[in-house]
């Protein structure tokens, strides 16, 4: 069985690089955003959601980063520090950028949408040689988001966080998280993703992301084993390659593949649900759980988030999770 | 007597050109940003602001300026519209700029600041070619807002609206309105407001944006009237000097000056006084009134708004104003 | 009679503010430029040319501008002073731009064309904060050169330099000198032009130079009256319009007309004739001399230029330009 | 013996990618250049000197790069040409860029210095999309330029010719020529060139390139040893370091280390040392000598370049090279 092996010794379970800003949901729901008038304020961005939600779920949790030196940057710190999230790699932009923003519209539960603010935000500011490498060594995990690629320097801080880890042996996962602001091209987007995955142990994306990664190669039948089968020669063991409503299949190293199964949601939005499962399955897999079990964790953790208004406020804890899986299993009993 | 005369054939009153934003105005008030939560959604920017308090006051008024192709964007111009206001010459950018944002921190009535988004921001992508000949010729009156001064090519906007007032013999009112971001020196600023100013008939600032426009210049006692008197030399009529607390002085060109008078207020917070008075003053000017009364007018406009939760939805009418004159003087007097 | 004067108080005669930059002209001619393989170093740029050329008329000139800090930069000052101009206005970039390049490519005397390095240079790094008030208040004449409204803070720097020259009563002279690199659209070069051209006293163009101006006018004609009856509006009392092959024509305030007469030339290359016209009109105008008499000054000086490989370098002295004129006049003459 | 394999069945000996710009070469030397005044144009840039040289040591070389749509650039592909190399890789820019110039100074011969233009040059600009897998399947040995990681989009086409090389098996040799202009800092040229070096054969460097490299390591002594060592971890397989007059280091996986002697050489100016150098080593590993003979080939091909005016020009044959040896070794006999 090709499960991962983390370094039990290390005392920091999971960090986190890349984005982290303000999510600011309407609070008037089912209509265009030209019709909302007030906006509720949460912390945003996609790792900084799996890292709140790793906490929840009781592991001892650690962001690298860079806020702005405003009051939203504050607020980030803040909300990570009462989560329980060790702040240590977070630093304070003194350039003058802004927090990045994301006003969302929820139109209906199946059309939503959000309105990004990107230019000239703090978390793309962070350099290479502010990585505290060791933050790094101290951690069993270190993710990765694809977002954090999308610019200088904080490529290069990325590039840089991926060497300490392989130098520490801490696991690597990538979550790809592609949004096209920021990014010039396509291309640029392909040569960064592919250098940064050949890298790590656990590739999280889309079908239309590894599209996107396979753009100067031929898979013309977009197979996801030919696409996990890439990456086994490097340094992946396993490949998550999601496939929207038609949920998401995970291929390991030694062959098998696993799809998951889907948990019933009362769908407010469907923001938040790929960060959630994101935690839930990497929550599994550090408690040596088996593929299949991690994967289920992580659809009802994302079950639970896609019902409720906010994504990083409405990470469960454990509990709630194999409550809710409980409840959904004595339901489909019943 | 100094009167300003406005060509009455002309159908539109009043045309501002310049910054339209989003102000979010925190709900909770009396408290740092980072203890906020909700926000409230309103159309801002202050030649918005006067824009809508000139309507709101009962004249016929229009807008030049670019919003974002966005929901921000089509919230400004659906709000324009339901004032009344023209916006034959808001055009929409296809660039993928942003709206440009001003969240509102309210410590304390005293104790007001706004945390700015203004990179990449819609309203400084107009083009001079953008700017409607027609719409500025059929106007009795131009306001220009210094902000629009900031960046090219909106800079240049603002110069070609000032050539085409000039040719068709509209009044030019010249709000400094000077916020140092998106500037990239003093000089620069300068220099831009000195080579507007020359050509306006009216102009507005506080004691230190004048300063700022005599930076290669000697003006050692920061006299009003020295300053007052070089615009009198090129186009001006009016200038108006704020001092703050102090109040404020308008002096003419033939030679007489004028204090306002302030009004009492149940202060909520700062924001939009200058642009309440600016309309109240405009207002006052545009009916032929004395300088004297129309800044009575300005400050009493002013009182409303820094009484209330928003700039531009708290823009009186003229029955309120002279209403809360009538109300003031009573009050006095008993 | 329309004579301009100058304040004969003053010690400078001529000041020139802008381009100063490094002519490279390939010494194998009469072939394109693929196939030269050396070429030769000189002072550069329109208004660095028109002020060597004063220098030669003998005139005492000055310059303000900006030069990059190494080799090449040191060259241009090093020229400009064993010319004799005073160099007190030149100050050395510290922001590693470097000196603006013109290739030279002579394909025929009729083909002329030039290949420009025109990126982060020196010139158009000139701060308004860098402009020597005490340089201008000491000339008679400041000639500004279109290029460096171009771009900022050269832009700035030009504005300032005009505002300075009106407060101390100094000639001005406004060589358009349209370059479309470094501009970002027509519009805003039309605007700019358009802004400086109202504070000077003598401007000088091409009648394509003109016709950009009035990008937001109507003159379908392209009516050379039209156009110089416009300046007359503003502060200009002559206004030149160059018409290439078919000479140029000087429209003086006082309704008067002028045509330049042509004068023969061994032409070696068209680069260099605006220059060394400009210098020679100007020196004759200095002299109190009549517009026709300037004109034909400035053509004969402009003869000499073409017919020798350099700009800077071939500038004649007042006694070469007019040693030309007679000769060419007992030529007519036999 | 770590030999390493060519792959015969490829028709290309040899490609580069990377700088291709004009050297401008002062004709008058040992002297500052403020006092030169004429110049001669050579096809330069590091990887075009080494392509050139390949060519001329009677090697089928290709090159792939990107060169300005103006005189310069034609000038460079003919020349490139008419050298015998495959140009097909070579894309033209339309966005306006220019060539990249080097202006040669030589105050003696051991004081030479550079002034260098590369803002908005066309090298820089080649794209990952424009990078041809055919030229670069159809090659033995690719070498890749540092320059070229400087700045994106042609760090993209690297990485992306990197990545064609892997698959299409071609050996990799890596100049890390260093310069500083273009980069941002120091941190993200360590961060690239270690994410390049990984993925090569052949690594070339001075003793400062490789520290530059190892800014977040720890290599106290700075060991050649440790530095080659790291690099034998991934895929090289000689690592050549360079000591300036103390001569250079060659490791190579199997344990052994060579120096190299150097040649008596008549000095003119040190440009051109480095790749007339590299191309000479790599020229006797493709014809299978030990790593010995191929650094004295190399050494003896530097002494023959640093003698003579030029870079790309002087490259000599392989006929040259040795007839060199041979006549320094009959002198040093006698």
């Amino acid at each position: 069985m090709s499960t991962i092996v983390f370094d039990e010794k290390k005392p920091l379970d999971f960090v986190a690089i890349g984005r982290l800003c303000i999510d600011l949901n309407a609070n008037e729901i089912n209509r265009p955003m030209e019709d909302t008038v007030t906006f509720t304020k949460y912390v945003g961005g996609s790792p900084a959601n799996i890292c709140i939600g790793m906490a929840r779920l009781g592991l001892a949790a650690g962001f690298i980063g860079k806020v702005a030196d405003d009051q939203m940057g504050r607020f980030i710190v803040r909300y990570l520090e009462r989560n329980g999230i060790d702040t240590a790699g977070v630093v304070t932009d003194r350039t003058g950028a802004v927090t990045g923003l994301a006003f969302t519209e929820i139109k209906s539960p199946a059309d939503c949408s959000i309105l990004m603010y990107r230019d000239n935000v703090a978390d793309l500011k962070l350099h290479a040689a502010e990585v505290r490498e060791d933050v790094i060594a101290s951690a069993k995990l270190l993710l990765v988001s694809g977002t954090a690629l999308a610019q200088s320097p904080s490529r290069e801080a990325v590039f840089q966080a991926l060497d300490y880890a392989r130098r520490h042996g801490a696991v690597i996962a990538f979550d790809l998280d592609y949004r096209p602001y920021t990014w010039t091209s396509k291309e640029e987007t392909a040569v960064y993703y592919n250098l940064a995955a050949e890298k790590c142990d656990i590739i999280f994306g889309t079908r239309e992301e590894f599209d996107l990664m396979e753009r100067f190669e031929s898979n013309p039948d977009r197979s996801d084993e030919a696409t996990a089968s890439k990456w086994f020669d490097y340094k992946a063991r396993i490949v998550v390659i999601k496939h929207g409503k038609e949920g998401s299949i995970a291929y390991a190293k030694d062959g098998a593949s696993h799809r998951a199964r889907s948990f019933p949601a009362n769908v407010v939005k469907t923001f938040g649900a790929g960060d959630s499962y994101a935690a839930g399955f990497l929550y599994g897999l550090m408690r040596q759980w088996p593929i299949a079990r991690s994967m289920e964790f992580g659809s009802a953790a994302a079950a639970i988030v896609v019902s409720s208004h906010s994504c990083s406020d409405a990470m469960p804890t454990a509990e709630q999770v194999s409550r809710y899986i409980d409840e959904c299993n004595e339901t489909n009993r019943s």
